[in-house]
C-alpha cells in the first residue's frame, strides 16, 4: 500500500467520507453496541447469548481495526496523525482488543481493555472532547494545591503511624495505610469510629482529628474559590472588558480628532488676523 | 358546549375571575386541604376520619376537575391552552385522580396520582413557577457533563464487576448494580467498607477508588464552576454592561456633534476671510 | 424614678458611660463569665464550687439586671429602646434569668434561659451584630427555594410513607418520619442501608432515592449559584460601578460645556462677521 | 567567627551560592530524602536498614545544621533574618532534631520533631511559600464568623449536655464531649444514630439536631460566598478596573485640553473683532 502516492483529491474524498454524519454516527452506534455487550457479560447469560456476544466482539474489534485504518489513510500527513493524542488512544484500545486471549489469565486483561472501547466516545463525539480537553486545563492551576496537600497528608500520616498504629494495625501500620485513612477521614466516612478508638488511648487525640480537618477543608475551599477566581479572570478579561475598551478607544480618537480641527481654527483665525 | 360561539366579552370576564387574588388564593387552600389530606392517610387513624377524608378527597376531585374545566372556558384560544407545559401537567394530574380506585391492586396507583396534586401548587404560584422554568432551563447546561459522568460510572461499574463480582455478589453484581455501589462510594457512604472487603483479595484496588473519587469530584466541581460562570457571564452582560454602553454612546454622540459644531465655525470663519 | 424629667445632659453623660470601651468590655467580661458558669455546671463539681456557681450566677443576673436598667436610663427615647430587636432580645433574657427556681421542674428551664446570655454576645460586639444582620439578610431571597424544598420532601415523604411503611415503621411509619429518613437520605448518612431494605421489598426503589438525591442536590447547587450571584450583582453594581458612572458623567457634563464654549464662539463669530 | 566583619564581596558570594538552583535543589533533594527516611521507619525494617537509617538521620540533621549557619552567615543583617517567619521555623525544626533521644520516653517527640522536616519543603519552595501566605490572609476574614460559630457550638453544646447527658454520658459527659459530638454531627457522621438515641427519651430533640445542622450550613455557607465575594473583590477593583479608569482619566485630560484650547481661540476672536 503506498498511501503517499494517494493523490490529494482521494484523500479530500475519504476525509469527506470520516467527516460526514453517517460515518461518525455509525462509529457512534458501534461504540454504544460495544458498550453494551460489555456490560450484557456482566450478568450470568445463557451460552447461546455468549456465544452471539463472542461473535459480536470480533465484528466489533474488526469495525474498529478498520475505522482506524480507514482514518489513517484518510489523513494526509502521517505524522501529524500521531501528534494528536486522541488518536493515539484510538490506536492503543484497538491495538490492545486485537491480542488473542486463549489463557484464563489474560481473559480479565482482554476484558479490561474492551471496556476502555467506550471511552472512544469520548474521543469521536466533539463536545465531550472539548469537555475533556478544558478539564486538563484545569489540572495544572492546582498543581501545588495538590503538592501541599500530598505534604499535609504525609505528615499527618507519618504522626498517626508513630501514635496509632499499635492502637489498630490495619488503619495506621504504616505512613501509606496511615494516609489511606486520613483520606478516609477526610471524607467524613465514620471518622469518629478511628477517633474514639485511639482517643481511648490518648484522649487528646481529638486535636489530631480536628486540625487534620480543619487544614484539609480549609485548603481545599481555597482551593476551589481560587479556581472560580482564575477561571473567572480570564473569561472576563477576555470578553467583557474587550467592547467597552473598544469602544474608549473611539471617543479618544474622535477627542484627538477634535483637538486637531481646533487647531486648524486657531490657525486659520491667526492667519486672518495676521492677513487683516 | 359550543365555547367557540362564546363571545369575547365572557372570556375577559371569566379571565378576570380566573385572574383574580380570590379565585387563586381558593385554588391554593384546596391544594394545601389536598396535601394535608394526603399526609394524614398516612397516620393510623379511626374509621369515622378516614370516611371524611374520603369524602374531602371526592369533594377536592370535583373542585379541581370543576377548575381545570373553568380554566380551559376561559381561555380564548383552545390550542394555546394544551401548548402550556403546565395546563397539560394540570389536566393529566386530575383525570388520573377520577380514575375510580375499586380493586386493592389500583389503590396504590391512586393515592399516587393524588399525591402529585401537591406539584399543582408549584403550577399556581407563579414564583415557584418561574424558579421551576429557570431550573429546567440549567439543565442542558449540564447535559454533555451528566454525559461524561455516565461513561465514567459505565467504565468503573463495567471494571467493579468484572473484578470484584466474586467477592461480593449483591454490591459487583452486574453492571448495573455496581454503577449503584458506585454512586453510593461517591456519595462516600461507608464507601470504606467496599473498599476494604475488595483490598482483602486485591490490595491495590485502592487506586480503583481513590481514582474514582478524584475523577468524579473533579468533573464535579469544574461542572459546578463552570455553571457558575456560564450564569454570571449571562446576567452581567445583560444588566450590568448595558448602562455604561448606553452612557459610552451618548458621550460619542455628543463628540460627533462637536465636531460637525466645529466643521461649521470654522466653514464660518473661512467664509468671512474670503467675504473680507 | 421620673425619667421623661431627667435632664438631656444626664443622658448624654449615661451614654458616655454607656458607650465606652471600659463599660463595654465589663460586659463582655461579665457575659465570658457567664458562658464559663455555664459550661462548668456541664462537668460534675464538688458541692463547694457548685455553691461558687451559685452565687456567681446570682451575681451575674444582678449585674445583667443593672446593666439592662442603665442603658434603659440612659436612652433618651423610651419608645425607640423596644424598637430594636437586639434590645427587646436581651430583657427578656435578663427578665428569665430573675424566675426563681426552686422545684426540680423548672430546673431545666431556668438552666436553658441562662444558656441564652451566652447570645448576649452576639448583641454587644459590634461586628457580630452586624454579622448577624447581614444573614438574616439573605433569608428571604431563600424563601421560596425553601418552600419548593419542602414540596420535594412532602411529595416524596407521602410516597414513601405509602409504599414502605408496612417495611420498615420506624423509618417510613408516617410523612412527617418519612420527611426526617428522607432529610438524613439528603445527607447521604447511611442512606444505602435505609435503600437496601427497600430494595429487598421493591427491586426499583433506588429509582426513588437516587430521584430524590438528584433533585434536591440540584435545586440545593442551584439555590447556591443564585445567592451568590444575586449578592455579587448587588455588591458589584454599588460599589465598583459607581465611580465609572460618576467619571463618565463628569466628562459627560464636560462635553457638554465644551458645545455651550463652541456656540458661544460661534456667535462671536458671526457677529463680528455682521459688525464688520 | 565575626560575621560582622565579613566584607560584602564575601555576603553576596554567598548569597549567589544560596540562591543559586543547584543549591536549593540540593537541599530540596535532602528535604525528599529526609520525608522518605521519616516514612520508611513506620514500616518493620530489619535491623541492617535501620541502622542505615539512623546513620542517614544523622547525616540530615548535620546537613539541615550546615545549612542553617550557611543561611545565616550568608544573610547580611542578622536581625531581619530572625524577622522572617519561615527562617525561625527552619531554626526551630533544626535545633528540636538535634536534641539527643537516648531515653525512650522522649523518642517519639524526636521523632514528631524529624516529621515537621517535611514542612520545610514549603519553606524552601517559593510557589508553596506564597500559597501558604495567601492561606494565612484569607484566615482574618473568617475570625469573626469562627467567632460565631463557636459561639452557636457552645450553646448548643451546653444545651445537649443539660438534656442528653443521662441517656449517654460518652457522648453529651460535659459541654466539650458534646461540642465534639456536634461537631461529628456538623459532618453528618452517623448522626442520625445519635439522633434516634435522644429521640426515644426527647420525641422532638430532632428539632434540635435539624436547627443545628441548619444553622451551622448556613453560617458556613455564607461564610464560603462572603469569602468569595472578598476575594472577588479585591481583584476585580486591582485589576480589570484600574485599565478603565486609566483611559477614562486619559479621556477627561483631552477634554480639558479642548477647553482649554477654546478658551484661548475666543481671547483670539475677541481681540481680533476689537483690534479692527
Amino acid at each position: 500500500m503506498s498511501f503517499e502516492n494517494t493523490p490529494a483529491s482521494t484523500h479530500l474524498k475519504l476525509q469527506g467520507i470520516e467527516s460526514s454524519r453517517l460515518f461518525q454516527g455509525a462509529v457512534i452506534f458501534i461504540i454504544i453496541v460495544s458498550a453494551l455487550a460489555i456490560g450484557a457479560k456482566t450478568y450470568d447469560l445463557p451460552p447461546l447469548v455468549l456465544n452471539v456476544l463472542m461473535t459480536l466482539d470480533k465484528a466489533i474489534t474488526l469495525f474498529f481495526l478498520m475505522e482506524i485504518l480507514f482514518r489513517f489513510v484518510a489523513c494526509q500527513d502521517k505524522k501529524r496523525f500521531f501528534h494528536d493524542g486522541w488518536n493515539i488512544f484510538d490506536t492503543i484500545v484497538v491495538i490492545g482488543s486485537l491480542i488473542p486471549i486463549d489463557n484464563s489469565e489474560a481473559v480479565l486483561l482482554g476484558r479490561l481493555l474492551r471496556v476502555f472501547r467506550v471511552l472512544r466516545l469520548v474521543s469521536i463525539v466533539p463536545e465531550l472532547r472539548f469537555l475533556i480537553n478544558s478539564l486538563l486545563k484545569a489540572i495544572p492551576r492546582m498543581g501545588y494545591i495538590a503538592l501541599l496537600m500530598f505534604i499535609i497528608f504525609y505528615i499527618y500520616g507519618a504522626m498517626g503511624s508513630m501514635f496509632f498504629s499499635s492502637i489498630d494495625e490495619t488503619l495506621w501500620g504504616d505512613v501509606a495505610i496511615s494516609m489511606l485513612t486520613l483520606f478516609r477521614v477526610a471524607t467524613f466516612e465514620d471518622w469518629t469510629d478511628v477517633m474514639y478508638a485511639t482517643m481511648a488511648s490518648y484522649p487528646l487525640s481529638w486535636l489530631y482529628y480536628l486540625s487534620f480537618i480543619f487544614l484539609t477543608a480549609f485548603v481545599f475551599l481555597n482551593m476551589m474559590i481560587g479556581s472560580i477566581l482564575e477561571v473567572m479572570g480570564e473569561e472576563r478579561n477576555l470578553r467583557q472588558t474587550q467592547q467597552a475598551h473598544d469602544e474608549r478607544k473611539k471617543m479618544s480618537q474622535q477627542l484627538h480628532d477634535v483637538r486637531q480641527q481646533l487647531d486648524e481654527l486657531t490657525t486659520l483665525v491667526k492667519n486672518q488676523g495676521r492677513d487683516r
